[in-house]
């Protein structure tokens, strides 16, 4: 077989056969095949697409490039949620306490932020101690002990993932439904999975802006992940504005403990509201409730009666951090911090938000990344006070709280966040629902 | 400017600005652009196309990579003639000291074999001594003193497009048609011509077998030649049988040879037809005769007067090669070979012939390269008896000719040829006329 034929073959539109995309990925993983012969095929799979049953192999190999978890020996039914990402979208970290708490084993393989959007594992470094880089063994035993456990991606999953990832990003193949597709799906489906829940972002902080690309995503991860025997459900979400008040990676963290003590501040209510969902969601397809109402009762009084936080805790501990942060979020705050009102210039109606801007002006004081190389600054962030629909009034005017190191990060961070906002003077017609759309088949 | 956004934007269709083909093109040089960037742009290039305003600055930045020859102290009219390269396609060899004989100058930069078809230079390294790799000074002088000169693309001329073709060859994008564009055309135009004749092949042995592809790419060539202010026409010419006799360097040498000594065999006929045509046309371009018509005149008697061939013989000498071979074409043969007739194994009309597949068994026995690093055996090819329309009977079924080393060889090849025969009980309605269109705008 010739890595040009491949190449040809798929530039031309036609479909490859199982044979051709093994040839690919173990080229791929091998070195056979050579960078600029893979991002020549990758441009081409982008603009020619896949059929379904391509993207079924193409993630089955991916998948089976590496090693694949064996969890048999755990009872409990493993289960898992992915996000496609967002701004402030924190969730993971009450999910998986929570779902654990209900008696499901959550084995959640996450990774790092990158762009606007941030990512779990820089979130959980933000608690002194907490190391995300567990062994499998680490990792097994985690997960036997609390009933979640959370990791990095190590280099025994899906090798040709984190190879063709690399790729994508330096070559503007990021985007192609297949891969994008393949990369989710290899990784989750070698953590061993009986359910999945996908939360698939929608709007201005996503990356799939459009619904319509957004719905056409969701169908093509679930159809994958249920044709390798794992029940697959996905939420369109909207991420039109940031989730809940907090972006950054420490404020997060402290966001999410506040919900999980019970004392959640009203802006916060979007994130909650998300957890109890998508984890009633994981709860019901993990078979650990009768059924999807009696799943949202579990979940809500697992969060009420503090048994979620007592399971973060756990993992906390297991996983080498200061647990301390359970009963007082505040230890997060670093109180060398400038806290900055960001105002907003004119009175009206925030009538858009462009959440992306907002990620990337956060990222750019040191809050996330804009190479896979930066380091990230847990500390800083910006804490969102106005959100689409609210009045700002003379004497209300305030967007949010931006916590940063300098004058000149204040300025550059603020003059961007005040220009993400868009005022106008009627209140608009109707604001966005949280939950869009159910994608179960 | 960042390589990705460039990327993405031709990969979403869109037209890419002088600054950002400037940025790739000048990437590609220094290194700046990673071969896997710059394949990933070739494939959306292939798949979304280009303008012609992008296809015009391509072809600029790519000539002013490197050096533009100068020859403005030649008075002559410089002109040249491309060929997309066919099988038996020596056309070159006689156009080259004709068009000289006419008191044009011809500064030929020309190519190797690949694949299926052949290339000048190795053509001329069937004549003993010949050297094809003149520094600048040494092309100038032959130039000057002989009125052509041929050599291979030297490492000042066009340095982007040796990168580019490399890659496109190893990621099958080689077909994208504003890169055919830019890559001749960038090397032509490097060249410092006044006019430019292209001969573009369609059919069986050719790039493009389609003739709308074929002449798609010819007005594309056309419109580009003119607007860097080259006199520039194309000739739709047929490939679907190969041109002449003669396939295999030394053989194609002996064929040009007996054509210019007057001595041309019945079935060379279409070779000196296409030369005389072409080269009429670069005589008449280059304005060196009043019409058209002229030009043909002027160009037959130099072909019939032996000018030509005197021309040829001071090329020889002046480029180190045994110019006896002028007087003794004979002198080519090399007697130690296997001379086996090919025959049909049916009788019938030769209703089509699969020339690409002659072209590669000839390549394939040493006569030609399947990969760039592969040395050729100047002696081995095949000469054509059995032309389209031609009648096969049970005492006259010779296809050809082969001229190979060893059994093995001869069998594969004999087996390769007579499969690449169409045989049909009735003749066929028509044949393909040589010369197809003109395209001149």
């Amino acid at each position: 077989m010739q890595t040009q034929d491949v190449i040809r073959k798929k530039r031309d539109g036609a479909a490859l056969s199982s044979e051709e995309i093994a040839f690919f990925v173990r080229g791929v993983v091998s070195g056979e095949w050579a960078d600029y012969q893979t991002s020549a095929l990758l441009m081409a799979i982008l603009l020619s697409g896949m059929t379904e049953a391509e993207t079924h192999t193409l993630t089955d190999e991916m998948l089976h490039s590496g090693e694949v978890l064996d969890f048999s020996d755990i009872q409990e039914a493993k289960v898992d949620k992915h996000s496609t990402g967002g701004v402030g979208d924190k969730t993971s970290l009450i999910i998986a306490p929570l779902a654990a708490a209900c008696g499901v084993c959550v084995p959640m393989i996450s990774g790092r932020g990158l762009g606007h959007t941030g990512g779990t594992l820089d979130k959980l470094e933000a608690i002194p101690g907490y190391r995300v880089q567990l062994s499998l063994s680490e990792f097994r035993s985690v997960l036997k002990r609390v009933g979640f456990a959370m990791t990095g991606q190590t280099k025994e999953i899906a090798p040709a993932d984190r190879k063709l990832y690399a790729l994508r990003d330096a070559t503007a193949t990021v985007e192609a439904l297949p891969l994008i597709v393949a990369s989710i799906m290899s990784k989750k489906l070698a953590a061993g999975l009986d359910a999945l829940v996908i939360d698939v972002k929608t709007g201005s902080g996503a990356f799939m802006a459009d619904e319509a690309s957004a719905k056409k995503l969701a169908r093509a991860l679930v159809k994958t992940g249920n044709a390798f025997g794992v029940r697959t459900e996905a939420l369109i979400t909207d991420m039109n504005q940031p989730l809940g008040m907090a972006i950054g990676n420490a404020l997060e963290v402290r966001e999410c403990l506040e919900i999980l003590r019970g004392e959640m501040k009203d802006g916060a209510r979007p994130v909650h509201d998300l957890s109890i969902e998508l984890t009633a969601r994981m709860v019901w397809l993990a078979k650990a409730a009768a059924s999807l109402e009696a799943a949202r009762v579990k979940v809500q009084q697992a969060l009420d009666s503090g048994a979620a936080l007592d399971r973060f805790r756990l993992n906390i501990e297991a996983q080498g951090g200061d647990a301390r942060v359970c009963d007082e979020p505040a230890r997060l705050a670093d109180l060398t911090l400038r806290e900055v009102h960001v105002e907003s210039a004119r009175t009206g109606f925030v009538a858009g938000i462009d959440a992306a801007e907002i990620g990337r002006a956060v990222a750019n004081i040191g809050g996330g990344r804009t190479r896979v190389e930066d380091s990230v600054d847990p500390a800083v962030g910006f804490l969102v006070n106005a959100k689409i629909g609210d009045q700002l009034s003379s004497s209300a005017r305030t967007l949010g709280v931006l916590y940063c190191r300098t004058k000149a990060q204040s300025e550059e961070a603020s003059a961007r966040i005040i220009a993400a906002y868009r005022i106008a003077d009627e209140p608009a017609a109707s604001t966005h629902a949280l939950i869009k759309e159910v994608i179960d088949e």
